[in-house]
């Protein structure tokens, strides 16, 4: 219903009509992207950042936006994606509320919002979208593709859709194709948010906005994002203070654990589009990269062609777990890539890329400067 | 609301007023029971099973009610837990709505149902209860206590409350305290049933049951039972055929695993009753075995007194993981207890032990054979 665009926002308007994979295709549609550092006159520094599920465009504070990124001690002069050097690019997933088309947006057909009348959405649109980007911003080739946790396989799709478009790929907590138990978990919270009576088949507005069930997801996502060890030595079992809990409410918050998960989903409804999450959530479960070669995702990696790559796992995730990471980098090692595989200690699962830059700063930095 | 009592359940009666460990006392409470194999004059050959949070009585079918029991496999003649040698007694937790008094039966003094009226319910009552049973069988001293999952924490509580009461135990995918992903998850699936406007405060009856919240309740416990490993080689990318899904329905059960929680949601669902559910599920969070000796778990754990016991985990279990197994032989251990540990490499997740019984069977059997 609600879009939520950063300030320093800018867009490239998508070639229309857009055709979707699935079917239909988007007219008048458009990408919310951020840059940072110096584009070359020759265009081959340039890297481009596709997101998780949530993420806007804003992984780092700018002149047009001084707010922090969300990716803020990765980015930057002399950090490990070094704008010094690099010109850095993120776009806002297609699909999402925070500026890039999606179901939240005008349809300029009908002038009414989309809402679950927004073509099926795949990762593969996603992919071609940010490719689109790529090219309008005269950038012949990418130095490197890094995709994180959603966007590790958009990144897949667009070097598969789009070969050549990239000279390198970093894989973070990603994946060739969505296993059972992920899809388990996103089928269980597009579930809370359905049951909810006030999602209404989507047509929810500001004032019935599906509180509860994207309460649930968010709690749930959070859950699944981090990890058992992490919580142990974070959050024990310390106790809340009794002034920060309802002694009328008998099965209310009494654990820290409680009050954090609490705390995040406050933080997350109302600035996430209910409608934009489901349908960025199933794309998720649609994909495999194998899907154009009979479902062998093996086949699928060892058709695409960069030069060098790397995919990061993280011992502690259970989303993206570290055997799909392994699977990236033997596949496009099976293609003639020089791919390495990098499996990280990391005790904050698979949200250890946006917290963990002790670990992640050496391993995409090093990455990056040896290209 | 509802109670669900097999049709071989035997009941004893509990103290009246049985006092409860944060308050309160029931009147008129009663145990559920089944037993199986002979008990020696002696009394020395008594084996008594705790369960998980949901598991009634009826472990293994008898003359009484020969509809096959949770644990079939496991107890019989010849079988791990060999009824040809020993008295096996399973009690109903206390809290539950399988036979046992909890809040879902009728509180004597008002006339009806206690629902959020019950006293509030921790492990150590269970373990009480349990220890009561034991003595009205004429059980001097239990050959072994053996607990599963929630059960692994009443026993231990039986063990620390009830000194002398077994000679050895046997602790199944168990926990010396909850941990704050074990606290977070549960207090999700609570959130879920408080969330469904059928809960009502825990005043619904048949017409109104809670059948969303159970369901989502239901379904994240499967998930985290079981791994992502198991639903990998299990379901992979398996979709429904068509006749098994609603076209209708643009979020509906796509993928075999959705189906798979979608049954057992079905089965589970008017079978257990919520708030008994919601009882039974704050008591683990609750549960700490160092409560009594100012929060230190491994003090707890080496006050205990028994001559041997072992600790069995799973290498996937993401809800008791495998490292508080660990704790319990070590703390054991260090009280001079004969105490193993026994990491088992079973796919299957939390739920190992019900279903892994080529690996369960002979560590179990193993143990009590040396008895």
């Amino acid at each position: 219903m609600t879009e939520f665009i950063p300030p320093g926002t800018r867009f490239i308007d998508l070639p229309s009509p857009f055709p979707m994979k699935r079917g239909g295709a988007l007219v008048g549609a458009r990408m919310a992207y951020e840059t940072w550092g110096t584009q070359d006159p020759a265009g081959g520094n340039a890297i481009l950042i596709l997101t998780g599920l949530s993420p806007d465009a804003h992984a780092r504070s700018h002149d047009g936006d001084p707010a922090p990124g969300w990716w803020d001690a990765m980015i930057g002069p002399g950090r490990p994606i070094d704008t010094d050097r690099w010109f850095v690019v993120c776009v806002n997933s297609l699909g999402s509320c925070k500026g890039s088309t999606g179901p939240a947006s005008t349809d300029p057909e009908t002038g009414a919002v989309y809402r679950l009348g927004f073509p099926e959405l795949s990762i593969e649109d996603g992919a071609d979208a940010a490719a689109h980007v790529v090219r309008a911003l005269g950038i012949g080739r990418l130095a490197c593709v890094i995709g994180n946790s959603m966007g590790g396989m958009t990144a897949l799709s667009l070097l598969a859709r789009h070969p050549g478009l990239a000279r390198a790929h970093v894989n973070i907590c990603g994946a060739a194709r969505a296993l059972p138990f992920s899809i388990a978990i996103r089928s269980l919270q597009r579930e809370a948010i359905r049951l909810d009576p006030d999602w209404n088949g989507g047509r929810y507005d500001e004032a019935t906005y599906p509180e509860s069930g994207m309460r649930m997801a968010r709690k749930l996502g959070v859950i699944t994002y981090r990890s058992a060890l992490e919580w142990d030595g974070r959050f024990g079992r310390v106790r809340l203070e009794s002034d920060r809990r309802d002694d009328d409410d008998p099965f209310g918050l009494e654990f820290e654990v409680e009050s954090y998960l609490e705390g995040h989903a406050r933080r997350f409804v109302r600035r996430f589009d209910p409608n934009c999450y489901l349908y960025l959530s199933r794309s998720m479960d649609w994909f495999d990269i194998g899907d154009s070669v009979d479902g062998d995702t093996a086949a699928g990696l060892s058709a695409l062609q960069v030069e060098r790559a790397l995919a990061i796992g993280v011992q502690t995730d259970i989303l993206f777990p570290l055997q799909q990471q392994q699977q990236i980098a033997e596949g496009l090692r099976a293609g003639g890539v020089d791919a390495s595989f990098l499996p990280l200690a990391s005790p904050q699962g698979h949200d250890a890329f946006l917290v963990d830059i002790e670990r992640f700063g050496p391993a995409v930095g090093g990455f990056l400067d040896a290209l």
